[in-house]
């Protein structure tokens, strides 16, 4: 673990130019999710977020950081916010870690949890190529006015 | 909120290549902390995060990601644990979003709540530069062992 | 909401009544447990809390406390753990409340959301007779050593 | 741990009694805070609740029971809104449990985050009569509307 170790800069460079050539500041394509190497999707009433982290977003440790999955899972909420009832605002989240991962498919999906018309609450759970629990997190959100 | 706008390419080119040059893969100086420009100091019993946060760190909205702020929260208590106690590994986190912010300096302050052999929680807060809350985090953190 | 009421007090008599004369201080047989009304079961691998509120458990707004509810809640994982692994200790716990309460038949059940040897994670959610959602509870439990 | 154990059961008829007697349905007298023994007070800008836990408050394994902690945890954040700006409703509450206590004089402090007109957020903290950290929360609370 202390051993310092290495990312994979080529990796890192070609997820920061496909970053910067194909974002869009908008749900969906803005340049964090492209950077990340997000696809996202809609099915049913969830949202799914699939990626394969590369080493650049890991901890000093060597495994996917914390924070990047949290990111992950609040983007799998707020985008299904945004589909369904447009913008809102995350008043808080708590995420639990359940598994370290590395550099594989992993799967994640924001479902409602009680969709209001001012506060909403959301879940998402964060699997693993194997179905294993990589994180699991609730949200509470508030919805914008619509702009009219 | 709904017009599309553009992020400074310049400033996100300049902060990746500043990683890029900059990174090693360890606590501080790791290639997410680099990225996101954070400065890592440890005043007293505390650790202090401090960054002025670039556009490309987002949302489609046009402020700070909550991820990224849960990031920044993340590394303030878990680089406290590791400075103090050896490196461990988060449980949970639960971070709640009190202020949205831009392109101005933060300063994020990591604090033991509970200090424990195994099990230690955490909190840490983010401020902006006039003093403001801008979000709150507390969480559980499991000592890994040394590795002797 | 200002008006003052009155609480049923025969009801509160009787519950009290019957708490001092079932309890035993073991899990299942408690005395909150017995206070509140509650009856606790282990379909398949879930923990199932049963009861209807007595408006003594109530909120100065006329509804079951947040506290009452945490507790419900509290117990369908506790015991679910209990009953899987042997006793353990909360380290910490959410509820996010969805909808206020009276005095309704309600059904809490404990789940797994991960089991480990030495931490849990578990999630409970509590219905009203109608299905709908009156709280979630995600949780991280310790797993106590067995006494051998 | 295993081994059954008694409650004190005076000391609970004395409790319901006195709850029974002094119980307003209002905030700071309603029954629950009356059977669990608080005082409440509002020193500076915080609530500060104390009580003296009987046993018949506890969970199987002898100890006060987290879900009355909860509540006592719920109740300083509560009531200090309620105090401030009016009745709230909690939407979420995180509580972290640090230590394990029985009979003795406790002090639970709320306060708040963030003062919001909408939206609040507080923290609460329960200490024993050392200063120890007994458990720590936050939590996210939504006013309602003045009734006019």
């Amino acid at each position: 673990m202390s051993a310092r170790w290495q990312i994979d800069e080529e990796a890192a460079r070609l997820a920061f130019e496909y970053a910067m050539g194909s974002h869009r500041q908008e749900f969906g394509h803005f340049f964090l999710a492209r950077l990340f190497g997000m696809d996202i999707s809609y099915p049913d009433d969830t949202c799914v977020v699939r990626l394969t982290p590369r080493d650049f977003m890991f901890n000093p440790q060597g495994t996917l950081h914390g924070g990047v999955v949290a990111t992950i899972m609040d983007i799998s909420m707020g985008h299904l916010l945004n589909h369904v009832s447009g913008p809102g605002t995350t008043l808080e989240m708590k995420t639990q870690y359940a598994k370290a991962v590395k550099c594989e498919p992993l799967r994640c999906t924001g479902r409602f949890l009680r969709r209001g018309r001012g506060i909403s609450y959301l879940s998402s759970e964060l699997l693993d190529e194997s179905g294993d629990l990589v994180a699991f997190a609730t949200s509470t959100w508030k919805s914008l006015k619509p702009a009219g």
